[in-house]
């Protein structure tokens, strides 16, 4: 199976856009093929008003992808995927901007990620005391 | 906020490819204003090799939104799409189709779709015997 990997990669085929690959760990792990040079990087991102995804109705909803190129419905695919590679996909590491100015006012938005980041599960919610805290974090992966 | 909702709607701002709104009873539930005539619809498919998802790595994985047009690394958007709202988004009303032979062969193969459908939060698991199985459920959707 490692050499119709090595095949396809050769002659670049166009399924890299669509099928993800399994990285070398995996790949001792199970016994599929990689179907591309790529771990797959899939996300859907939701936002909504409450404190706990479970007890809110997304307001809104986007998909990412970043491999092999940056693209989905989120409104700056590229930079977001940039700033999740920045933080090698630790979206706990995404810091706020210094200089952003937030009141204290409590009206909680709480952001969801699911789906797969360069071959791993992803499963991540993260409540912010407003709309304006939510704003100061990271740059544009939160901005949709 | 109504009153801006109401301006951005008349403007037919292209927001609305972006943005998702709140259905009318999730209004009563929240003060967030609509941003958009479509309902968010985002998902995130993965196939894995095995019984569950928790126990696997994903081997690919694809974005897939339907509003406003079909879209995402999925790849056949618009079917996959139809043969969701065929089914009101309902996963396990998805039958196999006949006349498709399979093995009894135990190679498990699972299926995961997360993120939201028509406003509604999904987190889908299902397992299939062999990819054969797994092949004759539907028809494009679990195809990628």
């Amino acid at each position: 199976m490692r050499n119709t990997a090595r095949w396809a990669a050769t002659l670049g085929l166009t399924a890299t856009a669509v099928c993800g690959p399994l990285t070398g760990s995996a790949l001792a792990d199970t016994d599929a093929a990689p179907a591309s040079l790529y771990a797959p990087s899939a996300l859907v991102l939701t936002v909504a008003h409450g404190d706990t995804a479970a007890m809110t109705t997304p307001v809104r909803a986007v998909t990412l992808s970043c491999a092999p190129t940056p693209s989905g419905t989120h409104p700056a695919p590229g930079s977001a995927c940039a700033e999740l590679r920045g933080v090698n996909g630790d979206f706990d590491a995404l810091r706020g901007r210094d200089g952003v100015l937030c009141t204290k006012q409590y009206d909680p938005v709480v952001v969801t990620v699911d789906g797969v980041w360069q071959g791993k599960r992803v499963s991540y919610e993260r409540t912010f005391g407003n709309e304006c805290v939510k704003g100061s974090y990271g740059t544009s992966l939160f901005a949709f």
